[in-house]
């Protein structure tokens, strides 16, 4: 398994979502090129993955985005993100979004950890 | 000074905007309430104050929120947030919320970084 | 049963939802402090509770929040607004946030006030 | 004077934009069509037209439309809205989408009250 | 069958949403004002009414307005656009508007296509 | 000049943000993988780069963003784009998203194009 596939992806994110593992045989240079911006997002740097991932539900709940919400706490999940992190991540996203993003991602967050 | 006080949230948040302060003479009990809301939110917890600016400058880009953006930006250089950090949080938000979202914060983030 | 209580919080918005009871369990200051801002917002003042729902409803629809559509107009109704008056609510997101924004108010709308 | 023409429309809604008034010469199908569907929007019925202003300002501060605060704070003080109740209404918009909705329209409107 | 009636709009937009069509019993004066923008809208022009449908497929994707995306979709269908149309549209709504905007478009997609 | 390149880029899109030429020397990892994301959604296929720019501007208008309507319209003209295709999209915009959606590019497009 070289460095930059989509098991190393799975890795990073904690979960690939359903829609981009069919992409690769639907639309294999539109994944390919998805797979290389989303591994450079990924990639531990100065923020680690885990990090990256309550960035990423913190904007998906203050976006409304239900999918996103849920994908994005389903990786975490996998990525050893602690619910307490997540839950102090989507506060900031209540002062920034509206008492709703809080729900949103407090709703899916209950859901995925309990 | 007590804690809960406007000044102990400055130190929180690197620096508190303008019209907040305004509020306190217009608006005490306004006032007093988003400043216990607040006080909440940026607490250390299981996130630091600092990992907290990173999520919102990324929550702000998202939402092309020009103005929460530059205030977000400017207290997190207060707090010692590096450049990196917060540039690694814009490309999450470029993954989540498109190109312009990184332009955005990128934008300002040059600006209050150079 | 005091002023700023959940009790008298259902009263102002007509209905308080679900995770927002769990929440004074779960996290009981996070709670007191959401309760006593939400208390300052709902308070009749220029506005009644009740305008102040047809603002929240058009908000929310204009937001495509389809939850928050949901629980503020089953408040309202509870509270007595008038269909009348939350369907020209929805007219002014229309307007301002496109069609789109009519409809999922219009949808929930019919839905609770049948 | 007829009934619908943009001068009545004035009347109902504080101020025309200037770009809704050029449209009448450059593009007077779409200028039509558009006044015919404004007016329905903003007729007294079971609003009056001043508390669909507020409406309409919640709603552009909890969408970060800066443009459309700014002109619709304008016509809301041609019409006599208070002060009052537009920052009431603008506390709605911090309750649902968040700090920054609060601060877009608080900043107009101490701007176009003064 | 009269330019501008309501069958004449489904043959441009494809498919005619039912809260639409009730709406012309419970609210003739909105359904009328409605119809008549609509028309002026989705008239060929400039733009064919199959370009402005993937206009209206992209932008719905963009907000992730999941059920505007659907309808929009549904109608395209019945216009004869294409599917690899539909899915370059929502490329640029990855671009503009992250990669979420193109699941919820992509999803939808392939159910209405299969 | 090789496929693939920013010059090549350049002329897809029309004019290239300044922002996205110095990534090129500040962050030429992240400079690469969006080129070629970037290559990807504007290659003329099933829609020309011509209609993608009015679809990215709809879109860009939809999300009251007004710095990528402003980078979208510019590199249209570069292209070619006529005005009058670009108001149609604007309209659909109108019904997706509301009338400041219109207005925001309006404005820009009135600009751009004198």
């Amino acid at each position: 398994m070289c460095e930059g596939s989509m098991d190393e992806l799975g890795k990073k994110i904690g979960k690939v979502p359903v829609i981009f593992k069919e992409l690769e045989k639907t639309d294999p240079l539109m994944h390919e090129k998805i797979l290389a911006f989303d591994h450079l997002v990924w990639d531990d740097g100065a923020l680690t993955r885990q990090q990256k991932k309550i960035i990423a539900i913190a904007i998906a709940a203050a976006l409304r985005d239900e999918h996103a919400v849920y994908a994005q706490i389903a990786g975490a999940k996998n990525l050893g993100v602690k619910k307490e992190e997540i839950d102090e991540g989507l506060r900031v996203a209540f002062l920034l979004a509206g008492m709703p993003a809080y729900v949103y991602g407090k709703t899916k967050l209950e859901e995925a950890y309990k």
